[in-house]
């Protein structure tokens, strides 16, 4: 199922997507307390069409939780080796924004804003020393994730860099899981006004989704509703000669096939 | 107001304490839902004695976020110098308990795990670039914390180290701000087996409660029961000469005036 958070007639609700439609869904509460249910509801008689609503982040997470350098050629883009471990960081919740919706920073605070594509996982079941072989029977579903950063702030510790207000673009559609039988097999591209920066595949990823729930979860629970960003390919702006960071007017664009393409607007405000 | 959440007779509820008496306030929901509300309850006729009800932490905050390094004495400690700028990393609400509740971790994944006393500020109302002169405003009021931390652990990002389930300890109370005149004006004691580690004044953050909400606020929205544990003083075991790590049955007592003493005992699991 792709499953939509949408609002339409100034209501926000729950959706399936089928073609060009969207369904309302027999339950009448936000996406994390559906994932947290544990049985997907039918869907109703009631429709419209994908083009006539507006489509909401998929969920506000209850954590994101995010991986560095999981990548080896992105790792060695930013001139380190390919980490032996997981770097681990968060995202604030705050910073969950949808589709269309504008990456927004003041110029004051921060002026190398970058864009980076990732596959998300929506954890579906409270998830404690999960073994590796069993980690995707805790997943709910997949979206795509754009792990904004400044990069002029990205220092020693990484929250405020990467958890800026608007810099956790998610969306546009909860896959659940049955319908991505391989999220090793993916591929992510990112265009910044049409043009190609990253070009990667989920296969080149230094710790599987697998590896990373089983790892995870070894320190902390994943409870329902918690957002994995599983890191990034190579192609990012600060890696380019010279560096191409976001802009206001620019378009983000990135696509996971099968789950659509997150595309937002960039907006600086300058006072 | 000295409110807490506490479970008697198999129900969790609000409570407000006065003296020894914790009297039901006349809410329904949760501590967050009631800050997020913004005008306090009454409270019933319907009271228990402290004694005789298992107090909870004082709220789920919606997002933690932690200062490292704010107190100069604790940087060189740790060989460091004072940061010129704030220290900002997160901390996961799934980490949260409440006083009594045993710091919990499994020998395999973590070694050195050190308590971190501090004053714990919880956000009343939505805070965006707000001005210091006006930051207090948007305080709810105060708790205690524990920045529990596997130093083995702790390296590039610190996420894994201190976001650990039960290293976030909250409590006992959630003091209004009203009956905190002056948040830079408490002393803090963190206390291990009853020798006491860490002695010290909110005076001495490099960073105070108005400043760092200020901060914080310029990079992203701080909202209705967050909370920001605002850095611990001096004293810590790894600084220690040997360093000085909990262990299976050791209790961590920290006091700050005014907001009662968090006590919690530590509980290594071996396999």
């Amino acid at each position: 199922m792709k499953l939509v958070t949408f609002t339409v007639q100034g209501r926000t609700r729950l959706g399936e997507v089928v073609g060009d439609t969207v369904y309302t869904m027999a339950w009448a509460d936000g996406m994390t307390s559906l994932i947290r249910r544990g049985i997907l509801p039918s869907r109703t008689w009631e429709s419209f069409p994908l083009s006539s609503v507006t489509l909401e982040a998929p969920l506000r997470p209850g954590k994101v939780v995010a991986i560095g350098l999981n990548y080896a050629e992105h790792a060695r883009e930013t001139g380190k080796e390919p980490p032996a471990e997981p770097v681990v960081f968060g995202k604030n919740t705050t910073a969950v924004i949808g589709i269309n919706q504008p990456i927004t920073w003041h110029t004051s605070e921060a002026k190398e804003v970058d864009f980076e594509g990732e596959l998300a996982v929506v954890i579906g079941k409270k998830a404690q020393r999960v073994a590796e072989a069993d980690a995707l029977d805790y997943v709910f579903g997949y979206t795509i994730g754009n792990d904004v950063s400044a990069r002029d702030l990205q220092k020693e510790q990484w929250l405020r860099a990467k958890g800026m207000d608007t810099f956790c673009p998610l969306g546009p559609l909860l896959v659940t899981r049955d319908e991505v039988p391989d999220p090793q097999a993916l591929t992510i591209q990112t265009k910044v006004n049409g043009k190609v920066m990253q070009d990667g595949s989920t296969a080149d990823m230094i710790q599987s989704v697998r590896a990373l729930i089983a790892y995870l979860s070894r320190y902390f629970t994943l409870e329902p509703g918690d957002v994995i960003m599983t890191g990034t390919p190579p192609g990012v702006g600060k890696a380019r000669k010279p560096p191409v960071y976001l802009h206001d007017g620019d378009t983000v664009e990135i696509t996971i096939n099968g789950l659509g393409t997150l595309v937002n607007p960039c907006r600086e405000i300058t006072e």
